[in-house]
């Protein structure tokens, strides 16, 4: 507490340092621990495949030197005199977002997710007028509303892969009322999402489908996730036999793809969800919709609140995350992996065991 | 009553005999009033838009003589054993559909005009075999399932337009949750459904604004129409006004347009509702959804229950169809006209007033 009156801090992360996208150390100071702010250790982090396209300046927004990293589980070690939701010792996460306008409408729904105004966990510029770093970094200094509690008993490196990918697939499930048991899902595409998606449908007690390009992941989603039902999109058959049938469709393909095939395997009222950011338009022909009164939708990542609800829920159900676990100095071997979809299914990095600020 | 011991009966309707389109008296028979029939004398019937594409084979499906008109009054003459809603005298309302499975999941949950055995009210077949003929005749027997009763006080001629195009905007703004006050809207398109567009989102309370390709509608639809704003949308001033403004769209228009500009008119959750039957394939990209949790999506009318309920709803709000009524001698041109929009908004048939049946 009081921590107004402590000088900076400095912690060591690991940056890319430009488009090349190679992380090193990088050391950096932290702002004070402001009244409303949290101070955390870092314990570890998972790796998203969204953190390559901002390390390789994919998206032409990046600024260096970048410390990725955006689902980030630590150990609180110093609070802000305003803050009541956490104290010292606890196990907390932090994901996509660490600031928002706290005004606007999306703000004052909590969905603080969809304020024009949110400010990114790394590549963004914080209040202060300094660049925000994400976990790949012994420590971060968050504001509480941006932090959740990590349920007890929930392993750290378990829980890292929730905050981002987790909470992306919870939130529309939640959100449009897909939170009960007794429907028919496909999550379409097994990545780090897809893989989390299946776990929580299932967990949700959906019949889940995947629907992948190939037979390729067959067994994995059977044996090793629980899918209920395995179709290849390119089997006219298989699609056939699944018509008219879903409740919905989150779809986490990240390319162009059609999207009349999906529509069609969705019932009356059905809903496909997109989760890829595709800058390729999509198609549709609208009678597609209306003559099933179908949407096409999509949301991004989640709220605090939903995070927090997530994590509860993930607990409850005891659901765990598909990990791999790697020390700092693999990072770049890590995204390299990444990239050819070389993993099962989320990296996570053991940051506190790689002894960065030491 | 007792209908089953009469024999068929005769009427004359006016029907196109092949793609010309051009219709000319016809008659034809009428099935025996079965125990769930309801026997209507027509009284007038409204022209629709989709009733051109019918009688010019425009989808390839159209079978001769076809007698079409989905927007029927009239009153009963003569009611089956088993029908207990009407009697002799009521003056009631047939729409787009005169059948359905009565058994799958959209019929089982009353929203019947999502049921993939639905039967048209015309150009289609009925149960015993025979061709379906609409509503340009003197009569037309229709299961009672299918017949809504004209509130008491209101004007045949005016119900009529709402039989389709007035249920085909309430249904979805029903359905999705915009049947309240203080939300904003937008129609796009002012023909026959976008006008009555206008008129029921203003009943409901909300904040309307006509989104038109041109200023020529702008006086019409804000002091005839009651609309509350008015934007040409190809002027990037004024959308840019209304940008994260809206609620909803009701998007009427029939042919192929860019959805992004509109898209972007919507509040996070808002709603792109498509009207039209579009089969050249319309685009976005997956963040215009994504990052606001947006959906594009459509309905197709309404269902009887809710055919009943905006006829009452209405009623009570006073809502009059602006209309143009002709004799059934003049249907050829009413069809030419229409077809040039050269219609204040609705063609309705003075059916009754043409003495077909004398």
């Amino acid at each position: 507490m009081g921590s107004l009156e402590l000088a900076e801090r400095k912690t060591t992360g690991w940056a890319a340092k430009d488009p090349s996208g190679i992380l090193s150390p990088y050391t950096y100071n932290l702002r004070n621990t402001g009244p409303e702010d949290v101070y955390v250790k870092v314990i570890c982090c998972g790796i998203c495949h969204t953190d390559i396209h901002q390390i390789k300046n994919d998206l032409g927004m990046s600024k260096y030197p970048m410390v990725p990293g955006h689902e980030v589980v630590g150990e609180v070690v110093e609070v802000g005199s305003g803050v009541t939701k956490f104290r010292t010792g606890d196990v907390v996460g932090v994901g996509c977002i660490v600031g928002c306008c706290k005004n606007c409408r999306s703000c004052e729904k909590d969905i603080e997710q969809y304020c024009n105004k949110k400010i990114w966990s790394y590549n963004d510029v914080y209040t202060d007028g300094n660049p925000t770093q994400g976990g790949f970094a012994g420590a971060m200094v968050v504001d509480q509303k941006f932090v959740v509690k990590i349920p007890e008993g929930m392993a750290p490196e378990q829980a890292a892969p929730l905050l981002c990918a987790g909470v992306t697939v919870y939130s529309p499930l939640n959100h449009f009322g897909f939170k009960k048991s007794g429907l028919k899902g496909a999550i379409l595409g097994l990545g780090g999402v897809g893989h989390m998606g299946v776990k929580i449908a299932k967990a949700m007690g959906h019949h889940v489908t995947v629907i992948s390009s190939s037979n390729k992941k067959r067994e994995e989603a059977l044996e090793h996730l629980g899918a209920d039902d395995y179709v290849v999109s390119s089997d006219a058959a298989q699609m056939q036999e699944i018509t008219d049938s879903l409740d919905y469709i989150i779809d986490t393909v990240p390319v162009f793809h059609p999207l009349e095939p999906y529509l069609s395997l969705l019932k009356v009222d059905g809903k496909l969800i997109l989760m890829g950011v595709i800058n390729t338009p999509l198609q549709f022909i609208s009678p597609m919709v209306m003559l099933g009164r179908k949407s096409i939708t999509g949301s991004f990542i989640g709220s605090m609140k939903e995070t927090q609800e997530m994590l509860e829920f993930c607990k409850d159900k005891g659901l765990s995350s598909t990990i791999e676990v790697v020390k700092m100095d693999y990072i770049n071997t890590a995204f390299e992996r990444l990239e050819k979809n070389d993993v099962r299914y989320r990296f996570v990095v053991d940051v506190a065991g790689s002894k960065l600020d030491q």
